[in-house]
């Protein structure tokens, strides 16, 4: 399998659809195509008609936008990253997971990925949707850490980790405040050895975006994960 | 089962959840919680933690968002609509319908659903990406035409249908001209009797939101189906 990914650093749909394939133990081959750029315009469209990243592409089959990748690789390989096995625990992690999935936009506008730097920002700098959706997404987690036993959202590594993996890590770049109890999932994800495997690869990249990097400012203030 | 839905006129993921349960044959009693309203205040909390429609109820379980709700049925009941069978037909029916489930925003705010007026809007008072996005939408139609045999997407009408039922009918509000080879999914859509049905639940609807409205103006143009 191969699979095209936008840059390792701003693009959290390419994070998902790597961390997925990783933590399923499939092996793949990347195809870096970085946004903005001669190669993106040149090649773009060779893989995705709808001309996002990633695509995945299983033999003479192509396959795009994560949710849809998730599901193709689940019917078609049995150790592939599920979904939750008890009926009821299962429909939970498909809601919250098809929340992120076709939500959050003020969030993904004011606190863009940008996994390789840390810029604290003040909430008080956000808008009242963005703030609020902040407050969602800890409403998520807390609720299902008060169903299951965590470490993850389902207990066990589920679709619906890989879902929010990007969101933890945003928080992180930007410093945004999160209550102790749902600590435990940033936790998790920063400690996990395929998401700091994705870190180092995105510090290595030699692209940057001026539109996200501006928010960061000049200043070199890199993210450690611990 | 119950199904909590906001304006029949206005919200599309409303359209989508009832007209796949009702395309599924699975009885089900709506609950309707009109937006913007004292209603919605006092109640939305006590269906939706997300504070959105549609909800599904089943029994004691709840699930949300339109996605999840496809999924969750399909496992629950063999006759609900489904993917297709060929597997790459359901690749490619699960990639269009994640792409419709991400993005399209541009589209969504500069064409909201109105079902039940017609308001002719000129392509050329629409955003660049706007006018990309109805691009990008036939050519989806258009592929699967060039695959399958019609008259849906996939030939059987499937998820994929449910996905971009909204958007045949929003380009019906507004005029927005469709290339020949694709108004076959748009007729289709229009001539379905549950679609008709909807639409004249959504017209005996009382309630109205001033910030789509405007959009149409004071001019009253009923939508006629056909």
């Amino acid at each position: 399998m191969k699979l095209v990914i936008g840059n390792r650093n701003y693009s959290s749909w390419s994070l998902r659809a790597w961390l997925y394939l990783t933590e399923s133990k499939l092996p793949f081959e990347e195809i870096y195509l970085p946004l903005d750029t001669p190669e993106w315009a040149a090649e773009i469209d060779k893989y995705s008609p709808a001309r996002r990243v990633p695509v995945l592409i299983d033999d003479d089959l192509s396959v795009w936008d994560t949710a849809a990748i998730f599901e193709y690789l689940l019917e078609e390989y049995p150790q592939a990253v599920g979904w939750p096995h008890n009926r009821r625990a299962r429909a939970h992690a498909r809601s919250i997971s098809a929340e992120m999935h076709s939500g959050f936009i003020a969030l993904r506008d004011e606190l863009p990925q940008n996994l390789r730097q840390r810029h604290p920002l003040p909430l008080a700098s956000l808008s009242p949707t963005c703030q609020a959706q902040i407050r969602r997404i800890q409403a998520i987690w807390r609720d299902c850490y008060q169903r299951y036993a965590g470490p993850w959202l389902f207990g066990e590594f589920s679709v619906a980790d890989v879902m929010y993996t990007p969101v933890a890590l945003r928080f992180l770049t930007y410093s945004i405040p999160l209550d102790n109890d749902v600590k435990i999932f940033q936790d998790a994800v920063r400690h996990l050895p395929s998401v700091k495997r994705f870190l180092a690869a995105a510090r290595a990249e030699k692209e940057s975006l001026p539109f996200i990097d501006a928010l960061i400012g000049q200043a070199d203030n890199p993210l450690t994960l611990g």
